[in-house]
C-alpha cells in the first residue's frame, strides 16, 4: 500500500472514479423507476405502432382517387363505413370508396392516406373531398415509430415522463435500473453539536450532515447519517468501518485539511487494501479533499466548512453518485448555461475555481452572472447561489462582460 | 354558469392559474423538505455565526501589533495560549500577545484579526509574524452571515442542499412547506388497454396514465391513477367526481378534441360551480386543451396523443403543480438555455409553437438545437428530446443559426 501526498486535477479524479462499475441492477415497476437510469438496453418487443393508424379525424382514402381534388372541383367518393378507435375495420377500401376514421383509428386495407375532416363534406352516403393528399399523409405506418427488435431505449437513459410513456406503450411494466447508492455521512469535530441542540458559546451546530444528506437525496442516493464523531482517531475509525459495512460511499466532512488533526487520512491508511486516489484537489474552494478507494467503495474526505464541503460534493461526489446509478455523461454534470460576468473576477492559475453566482436574465444580453464574493465560511452564500461559475485552471480570471459557463445548482 | 368556446394564450391561462392560492402548509423534518418550497419566511432565531471565529488555521492578533511586519523584519509576539475549536478562550489578548487558533476557533477578547500559519514561526513561547493583517482579516464577525431577526430564507425558497444546511445551522430541524398536490389521472378511450395487457389489433396500450404520472412525480406531486375510462359520458363523469374527491388536480387525457366524442367538456359542464378557463390553447401541439376550475380545484383536459399530452403537461400542468407547492416564478419554469437552430424551422403565426429538439454542444458556437421533425403521434419523439424550443406566437419560425430559447426537459 503506497500513499502519495498528491494533488490531482478534477478531470484526473473523474477518470479514476468513472472506471469503477455502476451498482448492480434491480427490476422495478415503471413508476418506481422515474428519475433513475436504465441498467441495460431495452429492446422493442413489437412494432410501434402495431398497425397503420390515422393521426387525424377525417376520411381514409386511396390517395390516387383524390388526386387533383379542389374546392371548385371536388372528388366524390362513396362512404363505405365508419372506423372508430379500437375497432378492426371489417371491410376493404376499393377504388372510389372512403371511410370515416377517428384519430388513432386503424386504416382499412386498400387505404393509404387520410383526408382531414376540414376538407370534406358528407352528403348522404357520398363524401365530397376538396383537397388532394399524398400517399402516407396523416397516418403512421406500422412500425414507423420503432420496429420490433430495435433498441427502444439505450442503457443509461434517464427515465422521465417521455421514456416512461414509451415503455408503457411497448407493454413493459417493469424495467431494470441500477440500484440507488447508499451514502454514509460522518461529521467530525469536537466543536459540533446536533442541530436540535443549543450550542454553548464556541460550539457550532453540525450543518454538513444535513446539507450533504440533502445533496445525496437530490442526486438519487439514500443518505445514512452516522452522526457527529469527536476528534479522536479511534472514534472516526469505528464510524468509517460502520459506513463501509452499511453504505456504498462514505462522506467524512472536517478533518481533511493539512492542519493539526488529520485523522481522516490516518483512518483511511489503516483500512486493508485502501488506495488513495488523491490527497488534495486542484480546486477552489475544496483543496484539502481526500478521495480513497477501499475495494469497490469510495471514501470522500471533505472540508469542514459547509460551502467548501458542498462545492466538493457538487463537483466530485454528485457526479460519482450518478455514475454509480448508471447515468450517461450527459446526465452526470449539472446543467450548464452561458452567462456574462457582471464584473471582473480574478482567479489563481493552476486551480479550477468555482465562484458562486446569482443569475439574472437580461432582455438583450441573455443571462448575467453576479458573483457572490463572501468568505466560504459563510453558509448563507451557498443558500443564495443559483449556480457555480467555473474558471478553468488555465485562466487568471474572467473579465466583466465575458461569456462564461455557469452550472445550475439543483 | 356560462361557457364560451374560447381559445386562450398560454400567458392568459398562467395568469388565471397563478391567482389561485398554493396548498396549505405542513411542518416536516428537514430531510423530508428536500426539493420542496418554504410556505413562509424563515426568521433567523440567532446571530450567525454566534461568535467571531477564525476562518484560517493561524494566530489571533491585534492587527495594530503586526502593522508593517515583513519577512526581513518580523514582529515578535508572545504566545499566550491555544484556542482549539469548540473551546471558549479563558484569556484576553493584550498588546504584544498572540494565540494559536484553529479554523472555526473563537476569537479571544482583544484580538481583531488572524495571521495565517504560513506567515508565522513559533520559537519557544514567542511567535514571529512576517506579514501584516488588516483588522477583521481571516475571521467572521458575530452575525456577519445573518443577524437574529433577519429573514434567513424567504417564503417560496426551494430547499436544496445549501438551504437545508443553513436551516440546520440555525437550529431549525423542522420547516413549514406547502403540501404536495395530489393529482388524479384518467385516460379515456374505448381503444385503450392497460400496459400489462396484450392489445388486440386496433387497440393500443394506455400510455398517458404512466407518462403523466411520471411527470407528476418529477414535479413533486403525488399521482393517483384512476385507470382507463371507456368513451361513455356516465363513466367519465363518475371518474371525474372520484378524482375531485381524492385529489387537488384532475388530468383527463383523450376526449378533448373538437371531434365526435367531446365528453370531457360535457362532464365538466355537469359539475356545479364549474368555470371554464379555456377550451383551446394557442399552443402547438396541444390546441384542444381544456382548463376548468371547480371550486378550488383544476381539471385539465389534455389531448389523447402522448407527445401532445405531455407537451401540455410541461407547458401548463407542471407550472401549476409547482405554483401549488408555493414555488417562486424562477423555479416554476423549466430551466432555459440559449441555443442555435441547426436548420430553418417554420412555425404558424398566432400560436406558441413547441418543437422537440436534441441538443449538442459545439466548442465554438455553444449549444446547437436539432429539431425532431416527427409526427406528434410518435411517442418516441418525446423520449428522444432533450428540450423544447419555444417559437413565440408572433414569429413565423426561426432561421438556421438563429439564437433561440430552449427549455430543458427534466
Amino acid at each position: 500500500m503506497e500513499f502519495f501526498f498528491q494533488v490531482k486535477k478534477v478531470d484526473q479524479i473523474y477518470q479514476e472514479l468513472f472506471l469503477l462499475p455502476p451498482l448492480p441492477k434491480e427490476e422495478v415497476a415503471l413508476l418506481r423507476a422515474v428519475g433513475r437510469f436504465l441498467a441495460e438496453d431495452v429492446i422493442a418487443p413489437e412494432d410501434l405502432p402495431p398497425f397503420a393508424r390515422s393521426t387525424m379525424d377525417g376520411y381514409a382514402v386511396r390517395a390516387q382517387d383524390v388526386f387533383g381534388a379542389r374546392e371548385s372541383e371536388p372528388v366524390i367518393l362513396r362512404l363505405k363505413g365508419d372506423i372508430p378507435m379500437g375497432v378492426v375495420p371489417n371491410f376493404q377500401l376499393e377504388t372510389g370508396e372512403t371511410a370515416r376514421i377517428a384519430t388513432g383509428g386503424m386504416l382499412p386495407p386498400g387505404a393509404d392516406a387520410v383526408v382531414m375532416v376540414e376538407y370534406t363534406q358528407e352528403i348522404g352516403d357520398l363524401v365530397e373531398i376538396t383537397r388532394p393528399v399524398a400517399p402516407g399523409e396523416n397516418l403512421l405506418q406500422r412500425g414507423e415509430d420503432i420496429r420490433a427488435g430495435e433498441i427502444l431505449l439505450p442503457k443509461g437513459t434517464k427515465l422521465q415522463a417521455g421514456q416512461i410513456g414509451l415503455l408503457a406503450q411497448a407493454g413493459l411494466t417493469h424495467v431494470k435500473v441500477c440500484s440507488p447508492p447508499k451514502v454514509a455521512i460522518i461529521s467530525t469535530g469536537d466543536e459540533l453539536v446536533p442541530p436540535q441542540d443549543s450550542p454553548s458559546l464556541a460550539q457550532v451546530r453540525d450543518t454538513n450532515s444535513y446539507s450533504l444528506a440533502a445533496g445525496v437525496l437530490e442526486a438519487g442516493g439514500e443518505p445514512l447519517l452516522l452522526g457527529i464523531v469527536p476528534d479522536r482517531e479511534e472514534d472516526l475509525s469505528q464510524a468509517l468501518n460502520k459506513g463501509l459495512i452499511e453504505a456504498h460511499v462514505v462522506l467524512i466532512s472536517g478533518g481533511s485539511s493539512v492542519g493539526t488533526r488529520d485523522f481522516t487520512l490516518r483512518c483511511i491508511k489503516r483500512l486493508p487494501g485502501a488506495r488513495l486516489l488523491c490527497h488534495g484537489v486542484a480546486l477552489r474552494p475544496g483543496k484539502p479533499t481526500i478521495v480513497a478507494q477501499v475495494g469497490p467503495q469510495i471514501v470522500f474526505g471533505l472540508p469542514g466548512q459547509m460551502a467548501s464541503a458542498l462545492l466538493v460534493f457538487y463537483v466530485l461526489v454528485r457526479p460519482y453518485l450518478l455514475h454509480l446509478q448508471g447515468a450517461k455523461v450527459r446526465d452526470i454534470a449539472l446543467p450548464k448555461i452561458k452567462a456574462r460576468a457582471t464584473r471582473n473576477i480574478p482567479s489563481p492559475l493552476g486551480r479550477e475555481d468555482y465562484v458562486r453566482v446569482r443569475l439574472k436574465e437580461d432582455k438583450d444580453s441573455g443571462f448575467l452572472a453576479e458573483p457572490i464574493f463572501r468568505p466560504s465560511g459563510l453558509i448563507s452564500s451557498m443558500a443564495q447561489a443559483h449556480g457555480l461559475l467555473r474558471i478553468p485552471e488555465t485562466s487568471e480570471g474572467v473579465y466583466q462582460g465575458e461569456e462564461i459557463d455557469v452550472f445550475l445548482l439543483p
